[in-house]
């Protein structure tokens, strides 16, 4: 007997056909003897519809009444999935996140987990009694609805498995695990059995969006083990696991590619003690997230070139900040959107030396000039023109030996 | 300074231009210095979605998860007109059922209100919040979500005005108020400016849609002073108040008539002492509502017929229970559908007789045949073949002083 959270997200909860589908896999579960609680996103679409009437009704908009508003999605899927599941014979009942009661700060919007009291739901799942959770939402001390920020439900999830101490916690979604790249873009891209946290999370964090990077970095601080699987097929999916338990380490395990970047480059800055502060400090102060930063010293080390990576929604909004700071001379300010983030992933790094000289050689070979470099213990990230990222991302994935065999 | 408790229904919150309109009500009553409680029901047609997928989910659903998927559509009606009136600077937070929260006993689907706290919604009213509620909702004591039956909304902004002490209960709607009879069948009917609870109780329960038969059974109780008005204009509505605050009452106030009675014959039933409780003691035990009820005996004495009415859609359940009991010794069961149930209403019968003999004498003449009667100390209940109800309503509504004098 296991105890075992499995997790749905939007496609696999579409319709009503697809949640019977869903009431079917539960019971799976169940009748092989083990004790499940599910956690549900919202129908696919209905969150995009309820948050979009939020900014149509107040473009300014209190989060409170957005998550009031927001949170109504998880609220029908969890009750329909009973439903369903009852209609099968399977004891079950919906748990809102004030039930449980699943409490989070009251940062509303993207609300943080502070405790989760699971004695209630524990009960009943002694009693072979299913428990669906709405995903992605909880409840702050002033007893108003919180919401955990897009994704959320991932977060619910793991959270939730980590409260349960669960065995397991199953992520359903429309694709069959974490795969070693995106196979849109490399069709020979192989499905992992296994993936280490660390590399899982520079994997969502880079881009990669099978699972949201915080309930990843949850997952790993609690030692959930995942296993990221499709609501659509029987294959099995992907495990993510401790490192240990990984015998054969790839040195490079995925690469990853993220579209979603910017750089801006302010050229002819004055080469004085404290400019990085005053350029970064303006833009932290307003939330511009920035990632990866280069600097050229010019000859006479008087002037200096700056070159960094923000979200592409933030362009505007970060040359606005550096334009009014005034506290920073430059001679001209450049953005260039036609950028992507090109990632090599893999624990294996850590003691193989050479991975960097090689990504570096594979990209020259094929005229891909590198604009920026940033580097951790477990991965490689450069950002190249747009243009080229199919064709870089194609190369890497052969050449560090990824490629799928032909069976 | 009055404490206002406004109610806007389904097709008054229909989309997000409807629920802006809204916010524009409620900033005219806090504009004129008011504090306002508002209760909204879902948007149009969602309660009907979510009510059809519950029943697919599960035929013989739970009612608490029914209440749960249900429940949703006031929630995102409730935090949407709080985003609307707040883009339009007027304070507001949205409250559900169980923030308020809002007791019920635990009868999912068609729970009744057992105690409303209103301590702090109280004090946010006396700090000029807007408190918007959502309808139809409440809390049941193990913490599960209830509804109040369909139409619960008005029950809910009874209740809420009854329990803030409220000065007033607007409730808007998609007519201009109560009419003397139904204006689709009667161009000339006349929208009442008044009305007496008791009135207004029999109207309800007798057809007219205006407000929920309970809604207006608690207000009664509670002396809670009702003003049904239309959301769509500035028109004046009708205030439902104690007969005392109506000066000058009319005999009849209004026609009502019930398209959903059906009629069951029990023909050549032997005429034994206790027959009655062996027929309507089973029906009233498997919940068949029994109205009206005659009773014709035979020249001998010995058999007798018996009609009565009861919901055409409870007929086939009726007739099932008759069988089956095998107490009821009868020689033909017929049953007819086609019947309507036309009522003449009004508390002025108390003191003026003559009002029935003036309705059958009417219905004769135009040759409508009655073939049950039914009274009450202010209404006059008849069925009527189907086909002759318009012609009925009509007629009792010229001879009873009702048709609007062309201005």
């Amino acid at each position: 007997m296991s105890r075992i959270v499995m997790k749905f997200g939007g496609t696999s909860v579409a319709n009503l056909d697809r949640i019977r589908a869903v009431a079917l896999r539960v019971k799976k579960e169940t009748d092989a003897g083990n004790q499940v609680a599910v956690v549900v996103s919202a129908m696919a679409g209905t969150t995009d519809q309820l948050v979009k009437w939020t900014a149509e009704a107040s473009p300014m908009h209190d989060a409170r009444e957005y998550d009031t508003v927001v949170s109504a999605g998880e609220q029908i899927t969890a009750g329909l999935l009973a439903l369903c599941l009852q209609n099968i014979d399977v004891s079950a009942r919906s748990w809102l996140g004030w039930q449980v009661p699943f409490r989070t700060n009251n940062i509303h919007g993207s609300a943080r987990i502070e405790d989760i009291d699971t004695s209630r739901m524990i009960e009943r799942l002694e009693d072979n009694i299913v428990c669906v959770m709405a995903g992605f939402q909880g409840i702050s001390d002033d007893e108003r609805i919180t919401t955990l920020g897009r994704g959320g439900s991932d977060t619910s999830a793991v959270a939730l498995a980590a409260a349960l101490k669960a065995d397991r916690c199953d992520i359903y979604t429309d694709v069959e695990g974490v795969y070693t790249t995106d196979p849109r873009i490399v069709p020979n891209a192989r499905k992992l059995d296994k993936i280490t946290y660390e590399e899982m999370l520079e994997m969502a964090s880079l881009g990669a969006k099978v699972l949201q990077t915080r309930s990843v970095a949850m997952a790993m601080n609690h030692r959930v083990r995942i296993q990221v699987l499709s609501s659509f097929t029987d294959a099995p999916g992907t495990l993510v696991v401790d490192e240990d338990e990984i015998m054969e380490k790839q040195v490079v395990s995925g690469i990853a590619y993220a579209k979603s970047e910017a750089k801006i480059t302010l050229v002819g800055v004055e080469n004085t003690p404290g400019i990085a502060g005053d350029i970064f400090g303006p833009l932290a102060a307003g939330n511009v997230n920035v990632d990866m930063i280069i600097q050229n010293i010019s000859e006479d080390g008087k002037k200096t070139d700056l070159t960094f990576t923000v979200p592409e929604n933030d362009v505007d909004k970060a040359t606005n900040i550096l334009k009014e700071s005034g506290h920073v001379k430059y001679a001209k300010l450049m953005s260039d959107r036609e950028v992507v983030k090109i990632s090599v992933i893999g624990v294996g790094m850590r003691s193989h030396a050479g991975v960097a000289a090689r990504m570096f050689e594979t990209l020259a070979a094929k005229g891909i000039n590198i604009q920026v470099i940033s580097t951790s213990e477990i991965k490689i990230s450069v950002l190249i023109r747009a243009e080229y990222y199919e064709l870089a991302v194609r190369a890497l994935h052969t050449v560090f030996g990824l490629d799928a065999h032909p069976e």
